[in-house]
């Protein structure tokens, strides 16, 4: 216990120094921050692979059955861990942290001058490490899936392909009906939304979707995310306000708000052990992704929530209805960015992403090709030209952060939302308690399934224990034909 | 140097999340701080006072002519800080650390809430704790003695009883004088004055004062004050905004912008070595109340500054003058609230708790009768009652912080800079620069002559450099005579 404890505090300290890198932060203090994350990154590793906490780790998974099943869990999250950790050399593993530090600074830049040859090195060394960090840890292991079962235990370039062949079959040509319809107005996209209306729309809905304000907070950054700090008892979210948009924002608030409402959702328990958080990425991005379109752009919520947005910005939606904001908010068309992709071509903008994560790692593709790379697959996949690298293979942070093998669990965790949703309408009248705009029914639920246990099952035994009944993808793919056709 | 780097991370850990608890933080997570703030601090105190550390240290200050001068400063205060720290029972560090997070969160509702009996229990532990600390590492001399060596070493209660007698017998008079005369008409600071155009003023004076913003962010807090994160850097300062008086804010920026100028002006090779940053507290004091008070509320600084006032708060300032705005930043009465103090009567404010702060440690006060006491001597030193205890002993984060014996520095520094102007001006033209808004000249008279050395000199020895002649609080007393005379 007393080990997680120091492991919490560090993570805190350098998740902070991460986090205020992207908010408060001046400008030109990336290297600061890299020559501190260095020495406690350093720190961490020690601590976390010493002869001390071998030995520990070894007698406790020596006596298995005098833990506790909580205990036992920790035990083998702690001790896979250390046995991942000491097979890489430990000056590799503090150059990757400052590296990362580095890369993200420089993504920065390279996103708004549109320049991939200033991010190109970077990205080559993060590929590169990343490889022989798999390669180090499972020298039997096809190492892009190593990658893909850091953020999903188990999970397999054959069950991907398999899965994204069987979205692609049936999205493709339902995009296709849709887009033959005519054309939604999204003029509302265009209006003027003050930023302190869009801060205090933000407020409403983090209030509105049951998050604690005085263990949630909000800030603004390039790229929304979400974090913890220590525990789940600070959770950071953050967001990206355009002054003619208030729609973009909004569903980044709605989507952090998810991943943070999953995050603080952990059974008070497991703060300052390994088990405090989500389980996985996918499971996190099944809650993410429910709340911002499964909840967030149906049309009870949409009913609901008008009246609310024309109070805010009275002049910009004055002629428009509840029935115009949800058809702007499905609108499904190919589009350049991901983040703003609708429900229908999301999982399109994945594939592509993962598409060049496999043929990097397979040696088939120079990073220095991934630009062309890129905009064939968004010509191929979404019948779209992309017509700068800003809006093309830089828009992502994950890439410049180390996150490879990660844009996977954004489509599964579509998927898994689709069939929760089915699950939990056995015992929630969901539409009507959104229709009036109650989340704690919801809320509860996933509390109940999935929230309390944090780490304490692995995203199989999640899914296991509240479907039922084996994963299957044709929910999701249900789910979108029923919405789509009825638009 | 390697020690020393990675005392620079575990500060800027440290000192990031503090930062973080008054800026981004949700409100009810200082116990989640507190958390990894002890941890933290325990691995600092083992890695400051390990066995290894002890040889290290031992052993360099044994060989002390084969370094250089740098290097037997850099050894000089390790060493003291070792010998300090390792008197200090792990624990009660430990808890220490924890006790001011708590304390200083405690303060803040405290104070909002003017509820003195809530602080009190978090009080008398902090002033019990520092007495014993200090009874730890100097068991022969007088605790409160030790604690202001802490900010300004060597200085004594005999000095300071001297030195406020000298000022007390002279300002006391003056301000009766001035407070005969009519008072100044201060409407000025109850207009209209939105923020956003009050962040621009921020941002302006930091770029005309030649901060860089690049390396020095700025934030908003109840309390104004300025840190710097791992190294010089990174040196972040704060400010509060008030929408009818953008008077307070303004001089908030320029103090703490006075901090940030001296704490990055460090010359680069003292970054991340103990010697980076100020010197003393009073040293410090010495530079943010020099650009806050001698240029920033001079006729020429006012003068030139007017015509950007008018600019962003067209309406407010519309009736005014630039030598209304003088005479309304140097009114001169007997307030409650020391930062909003005017030069005049500053002193007497730092007076009332340097008297307070010896009584309590000299067992001739409980903290339980602190609020009378401070308010009997507001009504003695200032002629003034003090209403409730938010605008009387609340009002400061210092004590909630533990800084006990900081505030004469504010005193001293006050007087260091008056003399330090003299010396300027043998050799620059002080007014004649400021009235051009050129503080260029002013930056590097003070960089070559006391910020490059970071903590390479003690503070006497910079008052030797600077000086050439013993300090003497009578320049101070005479620049104050001269100024209100002649207003």
């Amino acid at each position: 216990m007393k080990l997680q404890r120091r492991i919490c505090a560090y993570s805190h300290a350098i998740d902070m120094i991460q986090y205020d890198g992207v908010t408060g932060a001046p400008g030109n203090t990336a290297a600061n921050r890299g020559a501190s994350l260095s020495v406690l990154s350093e720190d961490v590793y020690r601590m976390t692979t010493s002869e001390e906490t071998v030995r520990l780790l070894e007698t406790l998974d020596g006596q298995k059955e005098a833990l506790s099943q909580k205990e036992q869990r920790m035990v083998h999250l702690l001790y896979k861990e250390l046995r991942d950790m000491r097979k890489i050399p430990m000056e590799e593993y503090v150059a990757y942290q400052a590296l990362v530090v580095e890369a993200d600074d420089v993504w920065h830049t390279a996103k708004n001058t549109s320049d991939f040859p200033l991010f190109r090195p970077y990205l080559e060394k993060i590929f590169a490490t990343q490889k022989r960090f798999a390669e180090y840890i499972e020298p039997d292991k096809d190492p892009y899936e190593h990658c893909l079962s850091q953020y999903e235990e188990g999970l397999t370039v054959g069950t991907l392909d398999h899965f994204f062949d069987t979205l692609r079959t049936q999205i493709v040509p339902l995009l296709s009906a849709v887009t033959k319809k005519p054309t939604v107005d999204d003029s509302m996209r265009h209006g003027h939304y003050p930023i302190a209306a869009q801060e205090k729309l933000s407020r409403y809905l983090m209030e509105l979707m049951g998050l604690d304000l005085g263990h949630v907070g909000l800030a603004v950054t390039e790229h929304p995310f979400t974090t913890s700090l220590g525990s789940h008892f600070d959770v950071r979210i953050t967001t990206h306000y355009y002054e003619e948009d208030f729609i973009s924002s909004m569903y980044s608030v709605i989507h952090e708000g998810g991943h943070a409402l999953y995050d603080s959702g952990s059974a008070d328990d497991l703060a300052y052990t390994v088990l405090d958080g989500g389980t996985s990425m996918s499971i996190h991005e099944s809650q993410s992704r429910f709340y911002e379109n499964i909840i967030g752009r149906s049309r009870a919520f949409c009913d609901f929530l008008f009246p609310k947005l024309r109070e805010l910005f009275p002049e910009s939606l004055r002629t428009y209805s509840a029935e115009d904001f949800y058809r702007v908010v499905n609108k499904a068309e190919p589009s350049l960015i991901r983040t703003e992709a609708d429900e229908l071509t999301y999982c399109l903008h994945v594939m592509v992403r993962y598409e060049l994560e496999k043929r990097v790692f397979a040696g088939e593709l120079e990073v220095g090709d991934l630009p062309a790379e890129w905009n064939r697959l968004y010509r191929d996949y979404l019948g779209i030209e992309v017509p700068d690298d800003r809006r093309g293979i830089l828009q992502d942070s994950h890439w410049a952060g180390g996150l490879i093998g990660y844009f996977p669990s954004y489509a599964l965790g579509n998927a898994y939302g689709a069939q929760f949703l089915a699950r939990m309408k056995e015992t929630v009248d969901v539409d009507g308690c959104i229709a009036q705009g109650h989340f704690a029914p919801v809320n509860d639920w996933n509390r109940k399934h999935i929230w309390q246990y944090g780490q304490l099952y692995t995203p199989a035994q999640i899914l296991d224990r509240v479907l039922g009944q084996p994963f299957d993808p044709q929910y999701y793919l249900d789910y979108l034909r029923d919405k789509y056709t009825a638009i």
